[in-house]
């Protein structure tokens, strides 16, 4: 983990005025420092045993919050095969009701690339001269931009999702992943591929959640998913955005 | 004018320990009270107002600074002709040294539409199947994305720079404006226009600055204009960016 | 209303690919056109017919949902009666479920000043020789810092709540309110005035409660309310964050 | 180090359409893989080595510029004797021209806590009776506030600069340091340090110059000094800053 900002909550009874905010830091301070010596297998797992020290730190509140929000770097390889370091945001987040058990969320926010379908019709019906001599499933022109889309699951504490697993649904979700380093090969290449799969950001967020079904086929009904997709339009000054909530049991559907 | 941030400067003699600050936002209350009772024609008068009163107010001081930037709104018509609504940033800037005359600073920063020219020509060497059967002048696919760009012309008090023709010069260099409002039509043929206008951020100041020097003949050489050009490229996760800072002298040799 | 920004959604059903954009941006400005010329009442009325002209838009959507925030200016007199334009943010929401009616949520966010009264107990308590010589009543030294409060208040259609009156609400429940333009004495008197009022930020989110209560008698107990309080501490690189979600049914028990 | 984000800048002749883009990328890529395997002796020394090879593999470049900010955490002890990591801000920028030696600026940017002269003098004079009655050197109440200031030098290569040297000098020229951790009594003593230590953001530029002057006075009369110092106002909405662009050679004047 490289950097990370992170919030943390109680809740406070009627019958005290204020919160002990010092045993906030002193809780973070110590699991943190536990972690850089011992790793924890994640960043929700650091979160989630924040999120329990602070109701025995706590005891006059019933409940906690803990969201940690980092940046990481995972190698990955162009298509003409260079590596390269990409860069995402992992999230994690615990809640923590006394008597209740403790709930973990998990999840990513990758940046990658849509191009749009609907232009590329148009322009296909309309600008016979503009489509290229290789027959009708060669792409045309249309407008293209970055998109930064997410997905968080809420699993029980003992359940497991990996983060690396939800970086990769997400990256094939896109109409092409992104890469700090493309030679010129590998750039058209990059395009070509974002052409030949032309996403709105509701496509996108579809894919994810098609893709979240076949990957955890062995968790719960009740586990909740969460996917956005916000796609920078070239062509206008605003952004589009598509979000879905909503559980495993009801995607089974 | 809709909204704006702004931030005021006076330097300070070695022999006082502090400045009078609410001098400041006194100077500013009172002209822009004045201004909205009696518009000035543009935002950087109101800069040099506000400039030339801090050095009144402020006796000690042989220096003031004011930068405003606002965002406006101007009507414009898309290719279909349908009129919408575009915002931009109206930048103003004003210094003034006491027995040396004020100098001000005009200028905007608006949201474009950059396609790139080197994906495209490595796309069109190598797949001709992507090449449309148009003919060698027909744009072929590549990857483009929303660009950022600005100018600012810092000229003596007496003369005049208009924001709106700075608008035109910067809209004109983008490989496409961009709106708020297309339908269908319209969004190919924004497409269209972008393809057949690829640059690269450095093309687009280039542009920028070839522009200004046809629009502003009649100035002096010593005009100082800083251009700048970021495109938000959608196939990296990083953005290009290009910049150059000369004089309307230099840009005539 | 000086400026916004505005986010608009609508819901999409399966059978339905993509969602057509473009007619977002005409709602927008038909009805942003017609306020320019027509005045209505308040920024959330404003939300509220975008919010169902989108479902009439978009017959093919069951739900819409439109978040406008806007800066705004109000004049305030200091304590030295000197007046100044104080900003603010408005918050207006709409959410229309066809069939189920509309639902206006308003709100506004401040900007005041806390002291903090736990350093003030501990240095009253041990500190005797920094206890003012006027008695145990007098104000001694303590941080105090910047303070940003929201409250937000969601109402069926045909209630109205004031953004003037949640102002009034929120500028009280701070140690004090803070001012753009203060000469010395009213500086002082400032200063004075939060020390007198020393308050947690869990004590600005009860007092803005207390109000409310007060305030809005006349409307029913399933209004929901949301509050929340965040001091810059001065003392820590941390913010301090309260919030409460209640209604007005809970907070009469 | 622990994060940062990295702007690099290359020259264009005119001769010349656009610039290897992805160069840059393999640059980077490159040294900061060395420096994670073989670790250079700071964030300026990357940044120095960076933009060197920049202009190595762009050869139609007759400059480099590179720009990097990450964030830092050192070990700081309270007031008690408790240590927490605080943050800071590390900046480091290196400029090239061909032929002419490269420039190192190394800098940080420190959070602490600042209170004011001028209130406490005002409530000194009027308010008898909020005087503490320990005599006219013990504090009384004013405003304090988050204060974020910063200093960088700009060095020749083979001199250096220690960044925990500029980080003890900010931190010694606020009215207090602030802390993650503080228990109560701490607490009160950083409360008290503050009023004991009152300062305008033009105090605290002096005083960080001034221990500039002590620490360096085996550095040349060229080397370049940039300090900033903003106060988060507690009684305003806005900001007040204070900035001095200097040479040792002048301060020693």
């Amino acid at each position: 983990m490289i950097n990370s900002t992170m919030d943390v909550f109680v809740d406070l009874p009627s019958t005290q005025k204020g919160s002990h905010l010092s045993r906030n830091l002193e809780v973070i301070s110590e699991l943190v420092d536990q972690s850089v010596r011992n790793p924890v297998s994640g960043l929700e797992v650091l979160a989630a045993n924040i999120c329990r020290l602070l109701l025995e730190k706590h005891d006059y509140a019933s409940q906690a919050e803990v969201n940690v929000v980092g940046d990481y770097f995972l190698e990955r390889s162009s298509p003409n095969g260079k590596s390269s370091l990409e860069s995402f945001k992992l999230i994690a987040k615990a809640r923590n009701r006394r008597g209740n058990g403790l709930v973990k969320l998990i999840g990513v926010e990758v940046i990658g690339m849509t191009a749009c379908p609907c232009a590329m019709e148009t322009i296909r019906t309309r600008h016979e001269e503009l489509v290229p001599n290789g027959g009708p499933d060669v792409p045309v022109i249309t407008h293209n931009q970055r998109n930064v889309s997410s997905v968080l699951m809420e699993v029980p504490e003992e359940l497991d999702v990996e983060a690396n697993d939800l970086l990769n649904i997400v990256e094939a979700s896109f109409s092409s992943p992104t890469y700090e380093i493309l030679k010129r090969g590998a750039e058209a290449d990059v395009v070509v591929q974002a052409h030949k799969n032309p996403k709105f950001v509701e496509d996108v967020v579809r894919e994810i959640l098609g893709r979240i079904l076949d990957r955890y086929q062995h968790l719960p009904d009740e586990i909740l998913v969460t996917v956005r997709s916000e796609s920078e339009e070239s062509i206008h000054k605003h952004n589009a955005f598509a979000e879905r909530v909503t559980t495993l049991g009801d995607l089974r559907k």
